[in-house]
């Protein structure tokens, strides 16, 4: 079996570091692995398997004989250095926004359009958390009934913004637990034991960059720009896993036990669903995990066709590192 | 000025006991206070004002020479003791769900149909606390422009299920942080760093009961069965303050800042929209506070007419013991 040079961009980071495991876990032919960070991170060690690889600075010449470099250090980063890793001869598989939306970089979900991902020229995009878990069930409901309209709002965990992100929540809750109180820092508000309406900056339209990347990328990975959408981006004070709250108008009638085998049916996604016993899917559960875990499938009272679900997964795997060792994992299955 | 005889009915409840204070702070005229409670609760000893007052047990003669009676106690409390407070001439306010969409019982939010509870025979029904902060901006789009189809997801606080999902956050968050579990109780599932896509039981039509309580008192609110309207309720790890992400479809066009303007009108509700300095409301920042608070306001890219915004208020205090109290108060002004 062909084995690849393979490279993280950011492995220090809290998706760097699942990007890492997941590629070990999921037996990914690594011939040599490279573990990049910025200069102050150069002395750190981080497993692989049972090897420990020393992590070494992030340069321009840092992907010489590197097949496949999976970043994840932030827009900027990539920004700079995708180019170097693509002139290089490698292949970039960023998992920042930056290259997303722009034109001929493929941006995949392996198991919804994986023939993208082989148009690439030198990268490919994988799409943000909240997008990638979503797009999975989409991708089943326009197959068969077709969208017309998507009403969505989050529940995202503060994992989504990094090991800040986590250290913010710990430290703020046992604050809280014990009267005293800590300002934030990461989060534009205290995120313990509360809810902040808003992920990334404001645009000018009124939506966050976040709610604006949900409903742009899920129009191109589902490759159709007809679709409607709206979203509503909430922080949650839950450290990993992201649920939604998703609100379907179809373009034709279903039943809801077709739709429930239509998703069991489909790979990645695993069905959650019987009230009765309170089975539904939590982020808590979703931890570790690779599905996205779907549920709570009703029909809508409101509309003709509309569905109603929650569907949840964990925004470090489906949503970040194991979509973008997928994407890799599609290009040499070729 | 008149004096009235009021009885909390619930008194060592989460919600009791907001409405004890409630009367206190508002400076409604009482002429004599009864705290009531279970048999178990008897012994105890709770402040109104600078006063100490002895529970005392509820029992059918309780309501003898009580002018309001504020029930929180529960449906089935509800159910057996309010025919013997109306029997003996007390208007009982519950704060309950077992008389809301009993035909000939008011379901009231003062600031939005003050008139209906001038109809009672006995008995004012207090909605439930995510229908009571939404019906707030509800009514001003509705009476402005007409609403034609509500989507609504939530994010409601563990004191909705009272001092006890207090208690169980409180301590499952200690266990968490320290390694530890505490297997859940009084919620479905862990609460502590989760979320919980159900409040309440479920009904046939895979709605819980929560979510058809908002769906059924906000059309008997606001006095239009035509509204048509669907819910997503969850439970999140926050102590106080319900949040809910509102999506409406208008029946004609708006402008945004008009829409600002009429809520800045409404009695009851403040407005806190300003995204460029990360101000909105959060449920940290409302607790303990007596408005409805929204912002978020955004054309909704997706639909004509369609309206986006965030609605954070209290469910102790306008989703509960200040919304009862304020009914009494709409009953003495006349």
């Amino acid at each position: 079996m062909k084995k690849y040079k393979v490279a993280v961009v950011g492995a220090t980071g809290v998706v760097g570091k699942e990007i890492t495991d997941t590629l070990y876990q999921r037996k990914f032919p690594v011939d040599s692995i490279k573990l990049l960070a910025s200069k102050n991170s150069v002395g750190q060690c981080l497993p692989f398997g049972n090897d420990e690889i020393d992590v070494e600075e992030l340069v321009e010449t840092s992907f010489n004989d590197v097949d496949y470099a999976l970043f994840s250090a932030g827009g900027s980063i990539s920004e700079k250095f995708c180019p170097f890793a693509v002139k290089s001869g490698a292949v970039c598989i960023d998992n920042t926004s930056h290259f997303r939306m722009v034109d001929g970089v493929p941006l995949v979900v392996p198991e919804v359009n994986p023939e993208s991902a082989f148009s690439h020229k030198g990268i490919i995009a994988n799409p943000n958390c909240s997008t990638a878990q979503l797009v999975l069930p989409l991708k089943v409901l326009h197959d068969h009934y077709g969208i017309e309209r998507i009403v969505v709002s989050t529940y995202q965990s503060v994992s989504g913004a990094g090991k800040e992100g986590i250290t913010e929540l710990e430290q703020q809750s046992r604050a809280n637990l014990s009267g005293q109180d800590i300002p934030p820092s990461v989060f534009q508000h205290h995120i313990a034991y509360n809810v902040i309406p808003q992920i990334d900056v404001f645009q000018d339209n009124g939506y966050t960059k976040e709610e604006m990347k949900m409903i742009n990328e899920t129009k191109k990975i589902l490759n159709d720009d007809s679709i409607k959408m709206t979203a509503t981006t909430v922080r949650v004070p839950v450290f990993v896993g992201h649920s939604e709250s998703v609100n379907v108008q179809l373009k034709s009638a279903f039943k809801l036990d077709d739709v429930r085998q239509l998703m069991s049916d489909m790979s990645g996604v695993t069905v959650q669903d019987d009230p009765a016993n309170s089975v539904y899917p939590t982020p808590r559960d979703s931890a570790g995990k690779d599905d996205v875990f779907v549920g709570r499938f009703r029909h809508d009272l409101s509309i003709e066709n509309g569905l109603e679900f929650w569907c949840v997964s964990d925004n470090l795997r489906k949503g970040a590192a194991l979509n973008a060792v997928q994407i890799a994992e599609t290009l040499i299955n070729v």
